[in-house]
């Protein structure tokens, strides 16, 4: 694994934007001469819990780069994630003048990345933002790529836009930080990466498990830059996931569909787990996976405290099957379904059909957390 | 002028999409085919004027290409270009369940098409849409260039994003059910386009303001043609208006401020044809303009029965000012202000001073509507 701070994201072998990912907001500042803020107003947006933790911190390096420096707070939770939190931010940003060549700043997990990200996207028909990611799960999926949007009458990320940022400066120190629910809710996308594209990762993954979740520093920088290299070459090649970026939705057509169904109170990388070992007991069902390959990744998830069966008596099999369908991830009226080939590889497949998706479902309501 | 029916804008050379200019919908169905329609869902969105002269003719010919079309409507007026509708509209979508390969139709004026180009830009990240003007300010302004947005607390498209569609089909017979207030509405951005970037277009327009007023057909072709093209030279170069684009904002500096200050009482062309008596007060002022020159564009408006001066007492220079210097086009306390290099060419200024504005805005206040 590489040694360097800096990935470069490109579009057309142009550069676009870079991931920073430091141990302190040591590198920030020559980040924030090359942005060139002389004259130009930012808006910090946060949440009631990242506030208290982060933004003093943020706020008094701005000052020195930025005319006027701004903060936009609304409460900690997926509940935010709405367009009437938008609606506050435009106002806040109207009443403070902000125009075209003013900028954003995200701090805080995935719901401030993205709530920020769709207002930079759609105030004066878009202005610069930047990501600064303080949960392992944006630091490695949600601040890259570009994907930004809100919730719309409980359907996720029903609202948004593509639009990418100017920078995502990653500042380790914020994961510890963390507790360690909040902390393996991230291991969920971080497995993920290793499943569809690197089975020298996953196993890294599996080997270093007791140094990861102690969040040895140098382990968990090497991850990160390793998930957000995995990021990257995926949304290189596809930004607006009209092909292999789907490839990203392994374990979410299930997983988003209990996430729905548990009303949010499971986090998004514990269903994505649960997504996932669905998926993965589909891919062996085909005869893809053997059955040890197949028990080995609920194993590595197990290991790392995600779960990979639903609660026990809280959900109907109906239920989340009904919200597969509804999911958005459709095609015409087929579901664009992600299997592993093999361990390491993902492929998409429109051939699952809702009986071997109902099939899925069944083993993991009845299969037991370990 | 082309005796062709079509215009192809393209990006970095590559074509994105075509204005097609058509006597009926005759043309409509080879467009349809192209765009691949099959197993596809359709959503054609109008406002309660619109729909009931147009609707059902656009409804019959989609039924043949499209699996399902759905429709939208809502109530016509700038009061509906709200966020607010934009949410009625995505709760019809989801409910009908379209997925990323579905499409609008935008089937109206500008109103009608800046909320479907931003609700088809925000749905799922972004879906397709396809213009279908039936203004002739529309046709030759808002239809064109991507431009999609809603306005928000009274200011005008402060929400918005950039989403080219995917066709625009202009049908002038639409044209013959305006009134003569709305056909004139759109002449203000048709003398808006002489002005900036084609004198002999704009003596055109002069010469032949009895047929153009008369809506004789070949007349009204070749200016709806000449001013998709000049549309066209402008957005091709600078699509998300960082520059050149600017230029098409001649007139509206001061049009804005008028129109909101009227509360929307005016009409849009009605305004930036103020706005435009105002800028090219300010053009004679700086000396690029002869005295003559300015009274002959001040003549040119008026023949077409548009103002160039404010109803007598009814606003009060210092509001309209304090409007010009909230409006969105200004960099950082700087007003890029549109002025005439000469009649045919436009450029944009950021030295004109409050001051300056200030006294145009004094002039179209004292000046009687001829």
């Amino acid at each position: 694994m590489s040694n360097s701070n800096r990935i470069t994201i490109k579009k057309d072998n142009e550069p676009i934007y870079d991931i920073v990912i430091a141990k302190d907001y040591s590198l920030l500042h020559e980040e924030l001469k090359a942005l060139n803020l002389t004259g130009r107003k930012v808006c910090i947006v946060t949440d009631s819990t990242v506030s208290g933790l982060h933004l003093s911190s943020l706020l008094e390096i701005l000052k020195d780069y930025a005319k006027v420096v701004e903060t936009f707070t609304f409460a900690a939770g997926e509940k935010s994630k709405t367009l009437s939190t938008v609606e506050k931010l435009y106002e806040k940003l109207i009443l403070s003048k902000f125009d075209r060549n003013d900028m954003l700043f995200a701090l805080g997990g995935g719901v401030v990345g993205d709530l920020t990200g769709y207002a930079a996207a759609t105030y004066l028909r878009g202005i610069s933002f930047v990501q600064i990611p303080t949960t392992l799960l944006a630091c490695v999926d949600s601040s890259i790529g570009g994907k930004t949007g809100v919730d719309f009458n409980a359907y996720k990320n029903m609202v948004g836009a593509f639009h990418q940022p100017k920078l995502v400066y990653i500042n380790l120190a914020h994961l510890y930080t963390l507790d360690d629910r909040q902390f393996v809710n991230g291991m969920g996308e971080v497995i993920k990466h290793g499943l569809i594209k690197d089975v020298e990762y996953y196993r890294e993954l599996k080997d270093n498990r007791s140094l990861i979740l102690k969040r040895e520093p140098e382990a968990l920088r090497k991850m990160v830059f390793r998930s957000c290299e995995i990021k990257q070459e995926v949304v290189e090649v596809d930004p607006t996931e009209k092909g292999v970026r789907a490839l990203l939705n392994f374990g979410h057509t299930i997983g988003h569909s209990v996430e729905r169904c548990m009303d949010f109170k499971l986090l998004h990388g514990e269903c994505v787990s649960i997504g996932m070992a669905g998926s993965a007991y589909l891919s062996y069902q085909r005869g893809s996976l053997t059955m040890e390959e197949f028990k080995e990744i609920e194993e590595v998830i197990s290991s790392y405290q995600l779960p990979v069966a639903l609660p026990e008596n809280c959900l109907s099999a109906e239920g989340i099957l009904e919200a597969v369908f509804h999911d958005k991830k459709v095609d015409g009226d087929k579901i664009k379904f992600i299997l592993l080939k093999e361990v390491g590889e993902a492929v998409m497949d429109s051939t699952v059909t809702g009986e071997e998706i109902r099939k899925a479902i069944d083993y993991i309501m009845k299969s037991k957390n370990k």
